[in-house]
């Protein structure tokens, strides 16, 4: 594996790449990687010549108050385990190389933000639009993977690469989950223990939605009520939202039917989880 | 020369030329086309193993009231000029082939649009930049060539380019005149006989700003006044603007030092003429 910590060095090497004919699979992250990362490591290995893994912590994207400061990272441990998942080439650039001081461009998401964590997060998914179509624009990908973990971020990128016509393909990566079914995620780091147990319950109530809606419970509001109370009965939390919407469009819908995306928020002391199920009914 | 009518062929095709290692040439049009448009190719053609000239009539950077209906078009005659002039690809997508009906991401332009044409048309460059960007992503060109008549186009698309990190370099190429110093334009069409004699003291006067610069005169007011008046006492039109800004930033500036633009706009009965010169000082 080879570590890259400039654009220019990046998108040189990716070009040349490309003249050879290979393919590259493309796997966008945050750092402090989990086997949620590693596992669309795996996939992307599955179909391309080349897998190229990015680390870079994008301020864009964290709101005032939000925690980029505090966002956990550990580059040492990182490069190892990128290394031992298979990437060939890391890419970790710097925030002073990403982004010049004055922006020239402004990018705003028009659909598809009005629902979940987008109603709390005003310009997070502008910020992740645009470090995206950077790092696209960079690396050169012919597919890129992205956990459902986050599924309004899969669907708000679907609508940036068909509107801006990215010559990739978007790979969606079931979510990886601890054997109590918790959502990996590097938050989960700020979890205490008795948290990191109730923790569970947000995945267990989300299934009591699904088995609700193959019952045959058309009432949405009763389908989110049973899911509410649920929480509240295992964990100590507050919850932020539970939504039940089409997918990828992300839009009320009367009853549940097509695919839908039964998704939650909630806040332990230390961390803001998220975790949604999605149903092709 | 072959001809390609969807952007999901052509994204096919250029693809296969990358993995081939061709590098690829874009000169991007609104069809019309004339020798300013053959310069581009004529450039491109010098560095690039495959041409490709896209005609694109982008109703996005025309604003309301705005000649996008009345555009002069003619595609039979575009066609025979690409083919005589070396372009490999005509790419002419339709309308409903480039945009979907609903519109997932927004693109802003946040600077250089502050001057010249950008301030009456609000909104322009903001469809240019969204229109290149699908066009650099399908075309997946190494260079992309555009003439200085629209000075302001190229200072826009460098900051696009810059802040996009699109894998790309952009080509700037001298404005064609007429032998009476005219710029070419596809909307000089719309001149009557007697118009297109006066439009030539567009160049003229600007030359006269050059020449003062030349002749140590500081006083940017004054340079501006002496080309207004020039206009005036040769043309029957209406001066929409002449400025004297630095560039690309288009900046105003206390005197003419370093990289400056001089540029103006103009009103005939039936067309709108820009032009400009750029001098190094």
């Amino acid at each position: 594996m080879i570590t890259i910590t400039t654009k220019q060095e990046m998108q040189q090497l990716a070009k040349q790449h490309k003249a050879e004919g290979k393919s590259i699979g493309f796997v966008p992250t945050m750092g402090y990687l989990h086997v949620g990362h590693l596992k669309l490591v795996k996939e992307a290995k599955k179909s391309n010549d080349i897998i190229i893994m990015s680390i870079f912590v994008n301020p864009l994207q964290f709101g005032p108050g939000e925690d980029y400061d505090a966002y956990p990272r550990n580059p040492e441990r990182d490069k190892q385990l990128a290394e031992e998942a298979g990437v060939d080439i890391l890419f970790m650039p710097s925030l002073e190389n990403m982004y010049r001081n004055e922006k020239s461009i402004g990018m705003t998401v028009l659909r598809r933000t009005n629902a979940l964590c987008g109603i709390n997060r005003p310009g997070h998914f502008d910020g992740v639009v645009m470090v995206l179509s950077k790092l696209f624009n960079i690396i050169l990908p012919d597919r890129a993977y992205f956990g459902l973990k986050d599924a309004q971020q899969f669907a708000v990128v679907s609508g940036l690469v068909e509107d801006l016509d990215f010559p990739l393909k978007l790979v969606p990566v079931e979510t990886v989950r601890e054997s109590s079914g918790l959502a990996v995620s590097s938050r989960n780091v700020y979890l205490n223990d008795k948290e990191r147990i109730q923790a569970a319950a947000i995945y267990k109530s989300l299934q009591k939605a699904k088995e609700l809606i193959s019952n045959g419970v058309q009432d949405i509001e009763a389908i989110i009520g049973e899911v509410k109370d649920y929480m509240k009965a295992n964990m100590k939390a507050d919850i932020d939202y539970v939504e039940l919407l089409s997918f990828p469009e992300l839009e009320q819908i009367a009853s549940p039917k097509g695919k839908v995306i039964i998704a939650a928020a909630v806040k332990f002391s230390k961390a803001r989880l998220i975790d949604n199920i999605i149903i092709d009914i």
